[in-house]
């Protein structure tokens, strides 16, 4: 059910991205209960200067390779869920690509189960 | 009052785009009460492998052309509405530009009358 | 606590994609009690007809310098908050850009304080 923005920083090329979708949706399947084929994501790469991060909001030391993913999923998840995708989420992107911990900005937008059509102009997750 | 951001497989063209464009908003003015007027829209292409819909999730056979259609507006659609709105995009999209209505996935965020800013700096929806 | 996207026509350039980022990040400091180092945004360009806003939809005379600000921040925020930063925003970049303010479209978007990580795996603003 999640749709997933991933802003990365350019040049990083088509592996780098694919990877960093990869370790995202991993980390969802394990820690929000999203099915293996519930993958809906869209990377797009910015050039120096249109990315922001700001480098130590927080008290988190940023770098020029900071990327955000942006996550839409419906109401429900707890608190605890959550915070285990985000930590999975830094896992995953730490382990596979050597992403730095500290350059992982995540952002949640819940909606409603009748906000969703995967197809065929229906409303799978609201039938009546 | 919608703001819509339309994802879609690169290389389709300008006029693919534009049509898109169209019919997902004539679908808002014919289900779900959108001024003809009211069309604020971006849309964007994405080379293969940056714009992600799993092929067969919930049953759907999605193909290389899927599109996601991501829908920003006010609280306040009937769920009845809203599926009018689903129905109305694929139809639409299937009718004019012969798009699969597998491919087609919909995704709609709320928000409230005060988060509209329409120019000059007023919240048009939300005067006192 | 905000994400920012912001939508501009392209060949604009570099410098004012810059300016506007600034523009915009000033007025959520002066008005919605942003941290000055609270600064995460998303600048992209857009093909003309790709990027489109009415032309004169609530009677506001908009042009094809047109341009979107998108801004996810937690909810709280007063109405009052919200009016003085479309008011600010669009005050910066008209004076330090000569943009017109009838060209800039605001649009918020709130969520909770467990739906941000600002890296390393946490949620920051959702300690317990």
């Amino acid at each position: 059910m999640p749709l997933v923005r991933i802003s990365i920083p350019a040049s990083k090329g088509d592996a780098f991205a694919k990877a960093v979708s990869e370790s995202v949706h991993d980390a969802m399947v394990a820690t929000i209960d999203a099915p293996q084929t519930d993958r809906f994501q869209i990377v797009t790469e910015h050039a120096p200067g249109w990315l922001i991060l700001d480098p130590t909001y927080l008290g988190v030391d940023r770098s020029a390779d900071a990327l955000i993913v942006h996550i839409t999923l419906r109401a429900g998840r707890s608190d605890d869920k959550k915070r285990a995708l985000y930590r999975t989420i830094a896992e995953n992107l730490h382990a596979r690509l050597g992403v730095r911990k500290q350059d992982i900005m995540i952002v949640l937008a819940e909606n409603a189960s009748i906000d969703w059509s995967f197809g065929n102009g229906e409303a799978q997750y609201a039938k009546d």
